[in-house]
């Protein structure tokens, strides 16, 4: 029996390459295998060393084995000895399955590490100008899957949701008008400043606002398509502060300038 | 008037200096004056110019002027044509007051840039092998922190927080009995497991595991001190369950050892 192998799963961050953690880097470069998704980038692919095999297994729509197939793909790699790097966006334990890989793992005595990332759950906001909580306006957080709004049943209490001050959705593009439906159904005022980013910290990062009640119309006047975050609350309007902020101090600034001209 | 300087806020993450993501660790490196808070290790410190400024800002309990002071020297520096970087633990953008710090910058018209950070909230559970979302245990997660259960005026909603899946308290050491007891009276089950991690990614990590009925004592007998984090919810299992499993495997590889010198 050949020596056994490790598996990393390694959270990738949001999209740039500059925002995987030193220990990331480290592991990708180690790795004799990488396993990766379809919201990783190629420069962060890239880190990897020449000889590495790198086999991408993301998630072709309705393909609903896959989650099995890359099972069985750690177990086999490792099994011959690998090094295996598995590359998940943002972070590896919040959404994404990275709990299920390290059972499977565990089950057939893979021995395993995971490295934490930076989560777009946070992230999205925060590229958009947006802090998720504030010392005035929002205690807590909460982060939910996009997907809560449709299936056979939805599980969501929505009215607990109303409840908490900040809302991140991630995955939620294209059940936005659902989402503020419901929220608004269960008692969420349609006033609520939202905003939804599409591709942080990609090429093609977009960032739209409105209300509650206006965000799924605007949504889709600007043809926003996933990957996107959804955030709902009054922090949202930390951003438009500091855009207002920003243009007077530039208009400021170039007063300044013609005042120096002038003298 | 000399060239304006740069604030950036730059998160930290956990505490390894091998968990900031390369941008921090770029950001460190240029700068003239780096503020930093309690929870930033100092290899963290270490990355910058041994030229640079180190000012420590750390809270000590009771000051409540600290916030002001932080602000009022963050402009001074970069009035000074100063490349300030401003270090927070985690994540800049969750708790820690990075909003009100890029108002106040924006409002006194000083150019700031907010570098995301790998999140206690995230990456405590995640070292101790808690994924707080599960395909069948957790689709949503809230971040609260945990002085939300003291105070004149509790505003938090328990009753709403019992219908999340996963809960995380940060800075919940000193209130769990409270944070407990609240939400077992406000319908939770007393069974939920629950656990706490302190120091994640610190020497003296440590985490103790109980029921949401038992974990306050269990805190207590254990000696668990600040900077900690309280996760409550069906996800918890997981660590349990993986600890069993690697024991398990471990048991096996001895078994398999055992037999080939006997064969």
């Amino acid at each position: 029996m050949s020596k056994l192998g490790k598996v990393y799963l390694v959270g990738a961050g949001p999209g740039d390459p500059d925002l995987l953690t030193i220990r990331a880097v480290q592991r990708i470069s180690l790795a004799d295998v990488i396993v990766y998704d379809r919201l990783i980038q190629q420069g962060v692919i890239a880190l990897a060393k020449a000889s590495a095999e790198k086999i991408y297994m993301g998630k072709p729509p309705g393909h609903h084995n896959r989650q099995a197939e890359i099972h069985a793909l750690l177990v086999k790699k490792a099994r011959e000895g690998k090094t295996v790097v598995r590359l998940k966006g943002g972070d590896p334990f919040l959404f994404g399955r990275g709990g299920e890989e390290v059972e499977y793992l565990a089950e057939h005595g893979i021995p395993f590490e995971v490295v934490p990332g930076v989560s777009a759950c946070l992230s999205a906001p925060l590229s958009a100008n947006i802090a998720v909580t504030h010392r005035e306006a929002s205690s807590s957080v909460a982060i939910v899957t996009g997907h809560c709004a449709v299936g056979h049943v939805d599980h969501t209490d929505w009215k607990a949701l109303t409840k908490i001050d900040t809302l991140v959705f991630l995955m939620g593009v294209h059940n936005v008008a659902a989402i503020a439906a419901n929220l608004i159904a269960a008692g969420r005022s349609p006033e609520t400043p939202a905003a939804m980013i599409q591709m942080a910290y990609w090429d093609g990062e977009q960032v739209v606002t409105s209300s509650l009640a206006g965000i799924a119309a605007e949504v889709q006047r600007r043809g926003i398509e996933p990957p996107a975050t959804l955030v709902v609350g009054e922090v949202v309007r930390l951003r438009e502060k500091l855009r207002q902020l920003m243009a007077q101090s530039k208009e400021n600034l170039k007063e300044n300038r013609e005042e120096e001209v002038l003298v």
